[in-house]
């Protein structure tokens, strides 16, 4: 599927999304991709050494555990950015809709290895 | 100043704000900046040649025209980014508030000569 060449809705969107955990690209910015995801519970921790990866929330609120330092909590229309190498674990306690903004190709377990929770490059 | 890390709230970083169509850097992402920025009227048309643009509205209604097809109506909560290299100028017919994504670096009028308009690369 290309980039869409009309403006999208990030809610609309939001609304299509069947499965938590699963980010749908929405967008494309030069050689990253812009997505929208519904999360509640625990993932799971993982890394991501080439990249940022930038979680913006919509709706909820969301906690980022990361090793070594102290959790972030970032609610509806905070952004926060989790620097390469750093590893995390996004955590919401109830249903959190959020825009992630990551590079093209990047998994969203990063170097976990839980296959269950690895999604697919798909468009929504 | 470096990037934060803490979570950045984008309407708080849209409430410092002083003049309009000077966007100020609120994150990064690899090498991309994130910015805030209030507009109202209209902008110079410009290009940029090597990049996308991604405009995200927060409050307001933009109205992107682009030379060669017909100008898009971007609203609360939707995005659209501006293919590189097709000249465009951003409108609004009355205050709109914006969050920008784009590489490091880039000026905000493009190729355009409009020095007045032309921003620094400011955080805020």
């Amino acid at each position: 599927m290309a980039a869409p060449d009309i403006p999208v809705n990030i809610d609309e969107k939001l609304a299509m999304l069947v499965e938590l955990w699963s980010p749908r690209i929405v967008g494309e910015i030069n050689d990253l991709h812009v997505k929208v995801v519904r999360v509640e519970g625990e993932f799971v921790w993982h890394t991501h050494d080439d990249t940022d990866e930038f979680f913006l929330v919509r709706r909820g609120d969301l906690t980022i555990e990361m090793r070594g330092r102290d959790p972030v909590s970032v609610g509806p229309g905070d952004f926060f950015v989790v620097p390469r190498g750093v590893e995390h674990r996004p955590v919401a306690s109830s249903a959190c809709e959020l825009v992630l903004i990551e590079p093209k190709g990047v998994v969203n377990t990063g170097d976990a290895t839980d296959l269950d929770l690895t999604a697919g490059e798909t468009w929504i």
